[in-house]
């Protein structure tokens, strides 16, 4: 990590602005699920291109299709590389408020964090990063073009910046895309994130009989959506774990041993994943390890399955009609068209008898994004990362960011990611935070990546 | 059927005061299933005991755990038979009620049938009985004892009753059950119904993690209680439709060579199936005829599966827990206790790792019911409905009424089911009816059954 003694470091006068200034930001409850709070996300946007502008940027509130993306962009020095700063200005519903120690959108400092709804998630992150490069700014040492782009939409489908990236890509043009909207390793080590996976989703119905039938007098003769649903959903996956979907792993790509090493490096053993989670890590395909299961392979999971009765007791129907909801994640080398159309395929070939089959809601956000561990990006930002010797950690992430992947293609930029939220930060539950310690960290590895290039 | 001019039908003036009665009883809103209207159950329990005992019996309200069971009974002629009459005096909700011409409990007379809720299920049916009865008595041509039980709860779980028979059951005991709570064939023609299904049921749980999961994070790891429960579920069936519990067939009684040609003698075709319900009748086991299959042969399914998201769009979770209901119908030579164990068993055995079953609300109302062909009581049913030439049909249903294989197991008697009831009645449903031509036929048949004892 950057020593704290380096040139990079915040100062204390800084550091009681940049506290200030995190604070404004975080006082807007800018929930962008809630049509309520519409007004405030457009507040919390037009601050943000307030302070974008005090910083010396040319900003501006670019309306969209959803809610406004605020872009602003700082000229650098000729022949200097265009760095695009991604991050978000929207947070999650606050509620159940009940479970605060203080009021989401009141910002307490204590015990050296900031508690808040968006304290981390997103806001924190995204003003460490915009703290340092106010820093180069009034130091003279800013030398490449800087573009950044906050939305207002991450937690609610990203619709905005998608259209902004439709229709104006070309503003977004850059050589490094820094995201800021990440977590480390458990263990706190300085992580950079090289892989998240995609994913895409779907819905399946199933429609039978006019309306649920008596079971005595139609058991042994009428199809029945709930058996047959449950029988579909089974050949998914063989008894294994793997999945049974032909074509389903096509193009999928291997780690090389090093990103095989390094991702197993850092896995939680399974009795950890016991206690903090409920379940063993049993599933998925045999002969790869979790670490490897979540960061290389894809899956395919049931997200819900609807049919029939549910109440208390029995009723003794068959039901008429069922559905499932179903979502696949992906990794590199794998077309999310590809997979959608394989699982169709495997679908409709399964199709039970007498029983109308009907696929819905395909939804495909976005590719997975697998960055190379060899590439000048990654080896720089792990060079800022160690200059305090601490061994940096590399994070094959199972999630999914579906805008990253769109926007390193419209940008043509090597993403780069790098966490500082730790699972501590309780981000989307009540009492989230954020450590000032961890504050200054992002602040001065954004800082000294910046000024690097 | 009965010739018109039989000295068993109904004069004009016992048809004109049969209807009176009939109205009267329809009057009463006896929906067993809302407590709200439990006043009006008892109120109508109390008519029927006051309307038995003008007619010459010994009736009395029977105080039960549930609703009052109506017992009455008339001594007969030294020697002869005793007869157990059952029906039910509760009906099913109305609901919805803007659909119905005649409000549900206000009867109404049009073109030969009459409209209310329960006319046809069961308080028509009962009244036709106690008509014939009446017609009897006053002719001096009944000989056999007469015991008389119409419980308060059948479309309710049947608590009363069967409190009343675990406690005193020496009052049931005769020799012959006639039960008239059963419809004909589709057909029209006069049907004896042969066999009816036991039917069992429980609930089956799955539980995994302390809640639902991200499925990017874990996918690949977790367990998916949903994706479990479907390959748990679609272990129950071979891919044929025959069901894969093992033990699940054991004892079932194939029917004999003149019960099978009897059965497929009223067996509706496929297309007409179809047409009625919408889907072909294809489940069930191969090997065997539509009739055969919901005659003589158990099934197994699912009435309902629950688990994870299930609204609009996608969630992108792996549910933590998932739930399904499953039900059995079984035959004759099945013992309910031993299908229920053969069936957890194998859920037990093919429990998912890395989950928690449970198994719940396990229910075990009654067995199958099969009568023989060559019984006396049959025989004797056959030649009064033959009388007018028109050939019986024998059905053997796939429905289950677990209180009649309670009641013959009680009393000691011979069961004999007979059914007016028509399709065209919508029973449980709006605008229930039953036709007058059949009230009369009904009255004549049991007139002339129990003249003839």
């Amino acid at each position: 990590m950057v020593p704290s003694n380096s040139p990079f470091s915040l100062t204390a006068e800084e550091e009681s602005r940049a506290i200030e200034d995190w604070r404004a930001f975080l006082r807007f409850p800018s929930v962008s699920a809630d049509p309520a709070h519409d007004a405030d996300c457009r507040a919390c946007a037009a601050w943000l291109c307030n302070h974008l502008g005090r910083m010396g940027l040319h900003a501006e509130q670019v309306e969209t299709s959803g809610k406004p993306v605020v872009f602003a962009e700082r000229r650098g020095r000729p022949g200097a590389p265009t760095v695009l700063l991604y991050g978000h200005y929207d947070v999650q519903p606050a509620d159940p408020l009940d479970q605060w120690r203080t009021p989401p959108f009141e910002p307490d400092l204590r015990d050296g964090r900031l508690y808040a709804r968006g304290a981390e998630d997103n806001k924190g992150q995204v003003l460490f990063a915009l703290t340092a490069v106010e820093s180069l700014i009034r130091r003279g040492a800013l030398r490449p073009t800087l573009k950044v782009i906050v939305e207002g939409e991450e937690e609610h489908g990203s619709r905005g910046i998608t259209h902004f990236l439709d229709t104006q890509p070309e503003r977004v043009k850059a050589d490094v895309l820094l995201v800021n909207d990440c977590q480390a390793v458990r263990t706190g080590q300085p992580t950079i994130v090289m892989g998240l996976r995609g994913v895409l989703s779907l819905t399946i119905r199933l429609d039978g009989a006019r309306h649920d039938l008596h079971s005595g007098v139609h058991g042994g003769l009428a199809p029945n959506a709930a058996t047959a649903l449950a029988r579909l959903l089974a050949t998914l996956h063989h008894p294994d774990g793997r999945v049974a979907v032909e074509g389903f792993y096509d193009g999928v790509e291997a780690p090389s041993a090093e990103e095989r090493t390094l991702a197993n490096a850092v896995a939680e053993d399974a009795t950890a994943y016991q206690a903090a989670v409920g379940v063993p890590p049993v599933a998925g395909e045999p002969g790869f390890t979790a670490a490897e299961r979540v960061g290389f392979r894809p899956c395919l999971d049931v997200n819900g399955v609807h049919g029939g009765y549910g109440g208390a007791g029995s009723k003794t129907i068959i039901p008429a009609s069922a559905l499932a909801k179903i979502s696949a994640r992906i990794v590199a080398g794998q077309e999310p068209k590809a997979v959608m159309d394989a699982i169709t395929r495997h679908l409709e070939r399964h199709a039970p008898a007498g029983l109308r089959l009907a696929l819905s809601d395909r939804s495909m956000p976005g590719p997975a994004l697998r960055l190379r561990l060899d590439s000048p990006v990654a080896q720089r930002a792990r060079a800022v990362l160690e200059a305090n010797g601490e061994p940096v950690a590399f994070l094959w992430d199972g999630a999914s960011i579906p805008v990253v992947a769109r926007l390193a293609q419209a940008s043509g930029a090597q993403p780069l990611l790098v966490g500082f939220g730790l699972e501590s930060d309780c981000i989307h539950a009540p009492n989230e935070s954020f450590a000032l310690e961890q504050f200054r960290k992002g602040h001065a590895f954004v800082a000294a990546f910046l000024a690097g290039m």
